[in-house]
């Protein structure tokens, strides 16, 4: 059997999380991806060898009581390794194989297996600076999955409104009016080749996506889906990089059928 | 000479360019800083050969002028070849020797230096998890940064209200809490070495306390120093973390006169 290079705990599915599985599939590093839907979660144990409790487990795990904190509600069961390991009690969660080093933070966790990769794939560039503007992509990416985390837990909870929406849209804008401009001069984001700014800039676009699920609240407060409207009016590059990146080989087996599945409207938590 | 390994252009003081500074000095590289004070970098020529212009040049610079953004007001003069390095066009804006490669967002800016020590510092981890373990750090602290940059922007333009100082209290509160917690385990933030996480924790901590300068406004809303309040009252290790830190060798120079002015009140960008 191949060792597992790392372990991540997760809701799923979770487009966050295929930043992570599409990069191991480009570099050929075996990951463990393991979690349930959101609200499967809170009957899970929160540690490196996270698992679904029985009804006779859960009494017996009291120490372990956290409140849940955003996009969870009630109680939730975090070992003390998993809290010394993640202090920030989140998930995505993951672990080195010998669950000692917690790494946290979707775009971190895509770059602890691209830093597991031999294959030069180049993904994580090839020197200090190339390396480093893909991570400023990759900071600037954070800064606007930030707001759609807003945006996205307003739609789940039934509390959209107009602020968030166009606090979003603006912050959706700015990130990408950064991508239109650096895909002006070569055909990836970074560079002329795939890097983890391209993988990152297509999991959160897909995140995004959705939105899809709750396009009565949108219309409601008379606007579109913001995926759509900023996309197609002012960021024709950035929705044909998206375009050509989702039909990839190596993007595709995370991808697809979760766009097709967002895109008909069906709750993908329910 | 010394050939300098990586330029950065910026508005200064600037504490996010200390997160560089330190790690340079830590690490023994060579790096330029150009820049002046932000009403000053009007009148800069916004490249990789950055430097400030004259009545006559800023006359032949017509064709450079960009719509000034966040921070900034009326135009600014920026070359197609910083707008290709730079897609956000924002400072602090780092270049490699030969201006060929942009790197922007502080914190990428110091991974950058961070990847060009020879010196086995272990300031950016010893391997694939510590180092994405650190990179998860400086995540968690962006999302604060960014924030802290609405908060101290509020601040400059007087506009502070009171949803401005409570949504930068909820993101200091989540930020320090994670770091309070890490630190209950080891002596640094991330394990028991200095890493980039610590640098970057420091320098963020020290631009908040730029708030000093506009205490008049905050007491306006009936609060208090936002670094005050949140830190001596509920995160005792960090605050012993931070002054810790900034009295260190290798810290001191940049925080040192930056720090004792800010405390006096006195207006840094005037």
């Amino acid at each position: 059997m191949t060792k597992t290079k790392l372990r991540i705990f997760s809701y799923q599915p979770n487009p966050r999380i295929f930043k992570s599985t599409i990069t191991a599939r480009i570099c050929n590093i075996p990951i463990e991806v393991r979690g349930a839907k959101p609200k499967e979660l809170k009957n899970w144990l929160w540690d490196f060898d996270a698992h679904p409790m029985s009804k006779d487990d859960l009494k017996d795990q009291k120490e372990y009581i956290q409140k849940a904190k955003a996009g969870y509600q009630g109680e939730l069961y975090k070992t003390e390794a998993f809290l010394s390991a993640h202090p920030y009690g989140t998930v995505p969660a993951a672990f080195s194989p010998d669950g000692k080093i917690g790494v946290f933070e979707s775009n971190s966790i895509m770059r602890a297996v691209a830093r597991l990769d031999k294959s030069n794939s180049g993904l994580y560039g090839h020197d200090p600076y190339s390396a480093s503007r893909i991570d400023g992509f990759l900071d600037t990416t954070l800064l606007f999955a930030r707001e759609s985390q807003i945006y996205l837990l307003a739609l789940m909870a039934d509390k959209l409104n107009e602020k968030v929406y166009y606090d979003t849209e603006r912050a959706l804008t700015n990130w990408l009016s950064g991508i239109e401009s650096a895909l002006t001069n070569n055909n990836f984001i970074c560079s002329d080749a795939l890097t983890l700014a391209d993988i990152c800039f297509c999991c959160e676009l897909l995140l995004l996506q959705s939105e899809h699920q709750w396009i009565e609240a949108i219309t409601e407060i008379g606007e579109k889906l913001l995926s759509s409207k900023a996309i197609e009016d002012r960021f024709p590059r950035s929705l044909n990089h998206y375009e050509k990146l989702s039909a990839r080989t190596d993007f595709s087996p995370d991808i697809k059928d979760h766009r097709a599945k967002i895109k008909s409207g069906q709750k993908i938590y329910d």
